[in-house]
């Protein structure tokens, strides 16, 4: 069996030895000759997993006491709902940067809720680029502002983060646990689990206590943050095998020296690539304007789409895989987060440099 | 390794073979070179997935084409919110009835989004039991009736359903894919996964096309039966391990002679249950009132509390787990859901006879 490179943005590459680790236990847990899937959530053998995940979470990043950690459902499609249901209440704006296709889809979802302040919108702009953090005019009195840690699709990753004196929102789904950032930066920030953390069908939320009670009565139990606060993300039935799997990668992720080692070496992988594309003579040219380039999504263009075409049919036959750009962007996307293995870089540079000499 | 006979109410024993066969594919998915977890779900591997475990359902329970099947995450509790916030429009009534602890909790959930009428309460009763059908008295004009089909806590299912004007909704998550029913009874029914479709983290719905048109506008994309019936539930990313789970189960259901197979072999395992229990002079008491009793979820009681603990603690020494009753009934709940193998039963009417001939 031949393991490719997988550059999926999302559900994406996973630790190696967490994947095999889950193999080994499938089907009998911890010899309780049971699946971790077939057991009861309220028993001490999910409990210990349950209770990992969290303090895993809650080491690697520092978040401190007054911040609870929640593992919900619904990616971070759920929360684009779930965060102005709880913290946008009648009378109040929320601010919004709109940086590209997930912020929008964000601003889409707020815009139901309640009343929404576009402050800035790069959303279009190619090469794809983020608004300047001191060109920010926040609302007075805004409720919330929500920027997208990174995006995706453009290629496109804040490196400061604006200081507002509403509560900041952020969708770290693509880049949660890349790289150091303080938590009490932050109101509350959360992320799909499918690209840093683990499987889809899990969402990880972080949120200050304070806001956990801003909700108005008007939504459902379900769909209200302090409802999972008060029973530690067991309200109801969690996604046990999705937490489970949260657990060995957050566990895998520890022994590779937590955050500050795994953005060392996610720094040294994205560079790899960017000077691949900045060396090659203006034939590959990166999407993102450089200030705001991405560490976890590298995206770029070829001279024509019928090269970029070709590349990619290359790299596939291969082994590396999923390295189509977005419809909206064009171009190659190589997403290279946490569990992305840096031979997969060397192998990915390797190409670039061959297919240039042989079509340039 | 052993494998115990597992009684867990919900998350709860799976097929033998899908999870033989989801831990032979879990770190290579049919030669992909990657795990089922970690592709996209835009792919063609994973749709291949997707589509059969809808293909799957649609022929298990034979659902017409004028039903949606749907794939959403937030299990039977996530149910609770949106059936009402699709549903339940201001000015309207929904009916409910009120059999016991799943089922208050759909109440409560609706009476923050709309008006609520419970047309018959034995939630509290003591033998547990359900409302006759003949007896329920519906609200002229009611948005639709919610009942759940099976009460996993107290051990009663319905046998028959009411037919009403009113869009018949259910819960049916301890109960879905065990019996014949007509899909055209209802308008609406959902089950979360953990019982007898795949691991916690999915819920089920199927829907008549024509409810998928009611929701108000004031609802968020995300929790609006319209958004992921209009995409295939594939809005955003599905639990794509869940479903691939699913998947293999009800592949397995189809092997084991679909719904009207499974349902021979599910009325014979809780038979020899309810004939030992009848067959032993009194010294077993089922909790449910006989013509209301769970083919799923069998509960009964012991002369006293110490002599059920010593049958849960013995029980559990010989390798049957999960045999614990839920706290608001007490006594024993031997949950035998699809999955659950035929020998775990008579494993349990065994030991049922000698704990009764020592400790008589």
């Amino acid at each position: 069996m031949a393991r490719v490179f997988n550059f999926c943005a999302g559900p994406a590459v996973m630790p190696e030895e967490a994947l095999l680790e889950a193999q080994r236990q499938l089907f009998d847990f911890n010899g309780s000759g049971m699946s971790i899937m077939e057991m009861s959530h309220r028993g001490k053998e999910y409990d210990a997993v349950h209770t990992e995940a969290i303090a895993n979470l809650r080491q690697l990043m520092a978040v401190p006491d007054e911040y609870s950690i929640l593992l919900l459902q619904g990616g971070a499609s759920g929360q684009f709902a779930m965060v102005p249901m709880n913290l946008l209440r009648p009378g109040e704006t929320a601010d919004f940067v709109n940086s590209g296709a997930w912020a929008s889809k964000a601003i889409k979802e707020a815009k139901i809720v309640g009343a929404v302040n576009v402050i800035a919108n790069t959303g279009k702009d190619i090469p794809t680029r983020l608004p300047a953090v001191a060109d920010l005019k926040p609302t007075p009195g805004a409720a919330y502002l929500h920027i997208t840690s990174n995006e995706t699709i453009a290629g496109t990753q804040w490196k400061s983060f604006p200081k507002t004196g509403a509560p900041l929102i952020a969708d770290m789904s693509s880049d949660i646990l890349s790289r150091p950032f303080d938590v009490k930066d932050f109101g509350l920030f959360y992320a799909g689990a499918q690209k840093n953390l683990g499987p889809s069908g899990l969402a990880v939320v972080v949120i200050r206590k304070d806001l956990i009670e801003r909700c108005p009565e008007t939504v459902p139990m379900f769909l209200r943050y302090k409802t999972h606060a008060e029973e530690n993300s067991l309200y109801n039935t969690p996604p046990t095998f999705g937490i489970y799997m949260l657990m060995l990668s957050t566990r895998w992720l520890l022994k590779m020296g937590g955050i500050a080692g795994i953005a060392r070496q996610n720094e040294a992988k994205a560079a790899k690539i960017y000077a691949a594309i900045d060396g090659s003579g203006g034939y590959y040219r990166g999407t993102a304007v450089p200030e705001f380039r991405s560490n976890m999504n590298v995206t770029w263009r070829l001279p024509d789409e019928a090269r970029e075409e070709k590349f990619i049919k290359e790299a596939s036959a291969k082994g590396l895989k999923g390295l189509k750009g977005h419809r909206s962007v064009g171009g190659i996307r190589a997403s290279i987060y946490n569990a992305f293995p840096p031979a997969g870089i060397d192998a990915l540079v390797a190409i670039m440099k061959d297919f240039q000499a042989a079509n340039g």
